[in-house]
């Protein structure tokens, strides 16, 4: 089956770590909590942790479901970088494409996890930041226009733009663009409400919505978080189906949609991908969080959304272990399907290795303009391509 | 197994082209998406497009798996009746209850469908076609008189109505009837607003909930349009969770509320088919979408609700590809259902096979009042039921 | 496999009825609706009906899939006592933590329970019931402590509390406790609305959520009712991500967070338990409920929540069909999941059974302070465990 090998474009991930990392930080990063288990509870105790035990384990070189203690000891011994070579080469990928939004955060940048791995990489800009950064330097009446000089340079660096909008308001966006004067109201009220010696944190629902209208000006893809994610997101206010009018007003925009992660909404993204032709889904995030159960995520994004609009991500941050235990989980679901569905005859295997191709790097591609073999014209920004497999 | 022969009642469906169609015609037909996929990509590269291709190529003499340009040049050589014919034929459908909403469009009434195809029909009334019908010759004040003499007029032809609500305004009912001044007030509203010249559409949230409860007291079973379909469609508003109170309102009142399609909201509709005795649902419409992961759909209708509260439809519309699809998936779906709980002693192959007959036609026969033989004395506009096996 | 006798502690059910039932009232019991099925039809031609003729049957000597008609006749010859020491026997039970709430109802109590089968036993106090038992004697201005001090009276002999708010209002709990001013305001409210010869129900929706508070401050788990039950219930109101702020609010209260029963949301309430250390989720009710498809709700529950945030519960009420239906159809569900997890080498078959004793019975204990053998010295209310295996 093409699905054990075929090469893997990540179209949402993020930077890794290759520092050293304590066991608790570790063990954080796991898991979508802000929290540890309560005390003599391991917190890896999960679906995931079982991944990292019988996916990862053997790539360390230690016996399939070691202990989580044991596992931790072996990586701090062969180190971070040793780590993330070993079990970034195992998930047969050959284009990261980056959300860059944390810029405070340690984990790597796009060119240096290139540089580190040999895997190619292209950079997702987040709205929110790119208002966050102009914030200090503009005024209410000044902001329309900075975001939007912001956001062109930025651009100019990108394969795309993302919006976190479902964590902060969850999903409100009008269906045709603000006002110069009502973005201006907007901007004083946010920045009147900021405190500088903070920093500023983008939670105005007109500007939040305002920065996917200017995205959507610049006619390229647009990821929005969907669902299950950090502690911060309220669920039932981040169904995409929310989104309805709004895809409808930008169906020829020119900008593509991707809606990132969709748990538990997948089947609400699939009918949005299935009635929207610039509408796309993929079920990263859970795909290793998830762990034996994943394969119930995958088969979900399959059921109604033509082919052509199901992509492959990870969403993976910081850990390669989530990289690792995506892509296994990915290959093996996937597999897994397309035997079920040849041996009820509803395609030949020449088509079930053309639709596993086309989810697992084609329609990326595609959609993000990177070329067969990960070069981009249109985006210089994607690295290290040349002289891979 | 019984599924792969039991006689089908097509609880909800429409009416067959019957006319030549273009390539580009039959792929907007064979999607709910309004539009083409992007340049340069098969809109039916979907679920569907493989049930066409594995399941219906082979009734036409193709090869199975054909591709789908081999396949329309195929159809426009045999002809749409000939389609039809051989499609339909192989559905083992006795009796379709045809929604005839859609009056200005191409497709062909009951009496040709079963003058065409020689399987026996019966008539639902949209709700919000006959106000549409009435309004251009009422006023704000004639309209409660004059919608209900109109229902009750088309309502002697048929055996039970539908409710579009779901693509309006997403359901929204209050638990009694409007008074006599409220649907006035509504009426002179809709009409002010509406342009006589541009035709008349019903999006009025009074008038729309007051058809429903018009229908009600004409004590036949109402179709409602639940979750996945056209691009008008808010999925978050088409919960039918939302119609818990007018379904309590209306437990006593002999009609029967039949919830449609129903994806993704399977599971509420199944926990209402269990609380409310005069609630049923279908999984219709993604019975063929969802091509090879039908199933999924199929398995959650069977969760919590009665067996008799389960019924089989196709929503076919305009292509007998869709009724093909849509039965042949049902059948292997619920055999397979079937045989899971055989061999795990939930019942007798006696049970699984009563249980199969009823989803497939006895429950549809029963809350519609079709007879054994599709004869209904109370129905007559039931036709061409006669002589059938 | 361990699950087909690892012992069980049901955390969320009821006392069952030790008198003579008639065949409508076993029927009604044996459905979350309120009403019969239509004439002519058998109400339990359902999931739950299938799990009681091939499950429970056998145990009343009647052979395997007997009918309905057959059971109540066998039921009643053997008479209750019989039944519930067979089928009780049957469920392998160590403990039952019981939702005394109702308390006008003929259902026994924890301790007749204990003393009728022999299975150790510990007390649910509902809030609502609480507040209703106190409304007759208290005045606005001393609701609040005359409340305060009932359920301190009341939870010295529980191990738990429960809210039936879905019922009501749906969720809706602030992310902080009212003030004096505004409870007094609102037991004013409610105590003039209510008629005390009519009895007092406690439907206001700031005592709702004080009452909830309240319990928080007693940290001690309290169970919420989630989704699917009583015809009562708005489903898309109970969506328990609703109480994300309040989960916020309270993850360091030392109250642990109980979602019972949880379908349709069972993705969503996994989703909060992976996010909120103090948060858990069972699938009880539907274990019966669904009957043949009770492995959906289980698998569902074990994709994304740890593995120590998983419980076991029946919500059994009044019939012991429903202790042995949940029983049987969770191992033979987990059991299933648990071997496609070893095939496909996520983890041991030591871990296998560790993950289904603790969704069994060591999560419960642990989070309700029970003991290893249920003895539990904070809780003395825990009956009747020595001696037990």
């Amino acid at each position: 089956m093409i699905a054990s090998d075929v090469r893997l474009v990540d179209h949402h991930c993020h930077g890794l770590l290759f520092g050293a990392l304590p066991a608790a930080e570790f063990r954080l990063l796991a898991t979508e909590s802000d929290w540890l288990s309560i005390d003599g509870i391991e917190t890896l105790d999960s679906p995931f942790g079982l991944g990292i035990r019988s996916r990862c384990a053997p790539l360390l070189d230690l016996p399939r479901h070691a202990s989580i203690a044991d596992y931790l000891a072996r990586r701090d011994e062969l180190g971070a970088p040793e780590v993330n070579r070993r079990l970034m080469a195992a998930t047969g990928t050959d284009v990261l494409i980056l959300d860059t939004g944390f810029t405070a955060s340690d984990v790597v940048s796009p060119s240096s996890m290139t540089g580190e791995l040999g895997i190619g990489s292209a950079e997702i800009v987040r709205l929110e930041r790119i208002a966050e950064e102009v914030a200090p330097s503009t005024t209410a009446s000044g902001f329309l226009a900075d975001f939007r000089e912001a956001l062109q340079r930025a651009s100019a660096g990108a394969v795309g733009f993302k919006s976190v909008m479902a964590y902060r308001t969850g999903f409100d966006i009008p269906d045709s663009p603000f006002t110069a004067a009502e973005v201006e109201a907007a901007a004083a009220e946010w920045l009147a409400g900021s405190d500088p010696e903070a920093g500023y944190r983008l939670d105005h629902r007109v500007l939040l919505a305002h920065v996917v209208w200017e995205a959507v000006a610049l006619a390229k893809p647009i990821q929005f978080h969907v669902g299950f994610g950090d502690s911060d997101v309220h669920l039932h206010l981040s169904d995409p189906t929310r989104l309805t009018g709004f895809f409808r007003a930008t169906r020829a925009s020119g900008a593509s949609m991707m809606l990132l992660h969709c748990y538990p909404f997948i089947r609400e993204a699939g009918s949005l991908a299935h009635i929207f032709p610039h509408v796309y889904l993929d079920v990263g995030l859970v795909s290793h969080y998830m762990g034996p159960s994943a394969g119930s995520a995958v088969r979900e994004s399959l059921e109604i959304a033509p082919f052509h609009k199901v992509l492959y991500s990870s969403d993976a941050y910081g850990l390669a272990e989530h990289y690792l235990v995506s892509a296994t989980s990915w290959r093996s679901a996937i597999s897994r399907i397309a035997e079920e569905w040849l041996v009820d005859d509803w395609l030949t295997a020449g088509e079930a290795d053309r639709i596993v191709e086309a989810v697992a790097a084609g329609n990326a591609r595609r959609v993000y303009g990177l070329g067969n073999h990960g070069l981009n014209d249109r985006v210089l920004e994607v690295r290290g391509l040349d002289g891979r497999r």
